[in-house]
């Protein structure tokens, strides 16, 4: 079934240990739709400038992807440089040129009206809610936010989480949102604010699925998956955002909605997300197969799964 | 099959934010003990003060430990302050207290001889060696260092590494030993300094064993086990040292020593590091049971496992 992801186009500048790249395509919803792609039917609604070439657009299209929602506007992509030099963890901001991203306001085609799945990628929350209620068709929401937005606009984004039925984010922004140092209260604090669902992206560690009790037909037992020991991270740009697309994605190929199926989406999730760290940017997201993914899959239950 | 402990048996003064306790038994050893107790027979060979009473050793032996490796000297029995006020992931030494512990020299009761498997916990490499060289007929030895160690002694420290089987640190130690930032990279250099296997405990996130190609009968994947995401650490004290006490009591109940042992082991150890946090100090490693155990082992299989 199709999947609409709103959310940043960008030029990415990125210093790694592994060397350094100058304006490569990047973006939330880029690594999303990518990920996704190898699962589903991906849309994309997103705003580019006029440096956005056929180049570009055709990494995307000849995975398939719908591109009829990315809006092209006078003015330079949102561009944004940053290094992983000291920890690859956590990435340090050199610049951020929002240009035409700075005015985004996703306008939704008339053809993607019938999509089942939305994914909100981290735009402002008062967007990310304009869109959610404008596709009041879809079965299952994600969403994605960050500091910027927790600290700066509290209640928006409270209404938007109202909305959202999974949301994805890693352990600082749990405990930030919460206002809770420990990871399950702050969990529980978190799903109490509308999710069924709560993401947290643990980095290296996995990521642990937190329910509400009741939601998707089981109880308040959380899931953990884990991630890859990868010998080289080359860079780790996007890699939460291809965490995403998996989850979503792999949902999104599946009829029903239910723990088995949300317990292998944060395994597919882990998956598409070490894929990602091992090329610069989005080169490895475009070369993929089905069986390189399900290979990989296997190595996951292998990491963990007892007989 | 009987295992020993080598390391301390401590007072220890705690402050939470759950509360705080004076003078209360601890030591890696004691921890250890009491973890192995509820899946093998353990015996302890440590250093007590005189004010070391019998309700203290009581705590011991009525867990079944054999105590007649604990030797008591004129003076006072270690002991260590420490506060997690701000951060239950690290405790803040408050102070150390090491009185008799200074000049702990292990001797091992000639009742002990017989013994199969060893634990070597956070004591001087060069006394650790010793205690090995002298147990030259154990199966399986498991071993513990610390920053202070690899830092302060890293030629004796490498000398113990040879005759370690399996050594159990964390990720901060496991990349300080090698020198190396990346830690599937930093597992595969300590591996090459001696241990068959390396246990890395990633706290709140699980621990993850890697393997020294060909060792116990496997190639060289990893495999990783939970923690249990825990809505009140009372007291984050001693769960390292009960990890291994279940790791290494669990290993040494089982008939034959290969992967899936160990892998379930890795499993029994982070079941007892989470009971160990539950309570202050070893207050719930005393009374538990075996069916208690064998219920949190199904949620950390649950908690990670598909269908």
């Amino acid at each position: 079934m199709s999947i609409l992801v709103v959310g940043s186009v960008a030029f990415d500048t990125i210093a790694t240990p592994s060397g350094h790249v100058k304006d490569i395509l990047g973006g939330a919803a880029t690594y999303f739709a990518l990920a996704a792609s190898y699962f589903t039917e991906v849309r994309v609604v997103a705003v580019v400038g006029d440096d956005f070439a056929l180049a570009h657009e055709t990494v995307l299209t000849s995975r398939g992807i719908d591109t009829r929602g990315i809006e092209r506007t006078p003015g330079k992509t949102f561009r944004w440089g940053g290094q992983y030099l000291d920890n690859l963890n956590e990435a340090k901001t050199d610049f951020t040129e929002l240009n035409v991203f700075e005015k985004f306001h996703p306008r939704i085609p008339r053809e993607y009206s019938d999509t089942q799945f939305l994914f909100l990628a981290n735009i402002h929350p008062a967007l990310q809610k304009t869109v959610r209620l404008e596709m009041d068709g879809v079965r299952l929401t994600g969403g994605d936010t960050m500091n910027f937005w927790i600290k700066g606009t509290p209640g928006e984004l409270a209404e938007t989480l109202k909305v959202v039925n999974v949301l994805l984010i890693n352990d600082t922004e749990t405990k930030m949102l919460a206002a809770e140092k420990n990871l399950p209260r702050a969990a529980s604090k978190v799903l109490a604010m509308g999710p069924q669902a709560l993401v947290v992206k643990h980095g290296e560690y996995g990521a642990t699925i937190f329910f509400r009790e009741g939601a998707f037909g089981g109880g308040s037992h959380p899931f953990r998956a884990p991630a890859l020991p990868i010998d080289e991270v080359k860079d780790p740009t996007g890699a939460g955002d291809s965490f995403a697309g998996g989850f979503m994605g792999y949902i999104a190929s599946q009829g029903e909605i239910n723990r088995e199926v949300l317990k292998r989406a944060l395994f597919y999730g882990g998956v598409m997300g070490s894929f990602a760290v091992e090329q610069f940017g989005t080169e490895r997201l475009q070369n993929l197969t089905r069986e390189e993914i399900e290979a990989r899959f296997q190595i996951f239950r292998e990491l963990t799964h007892l007989a």
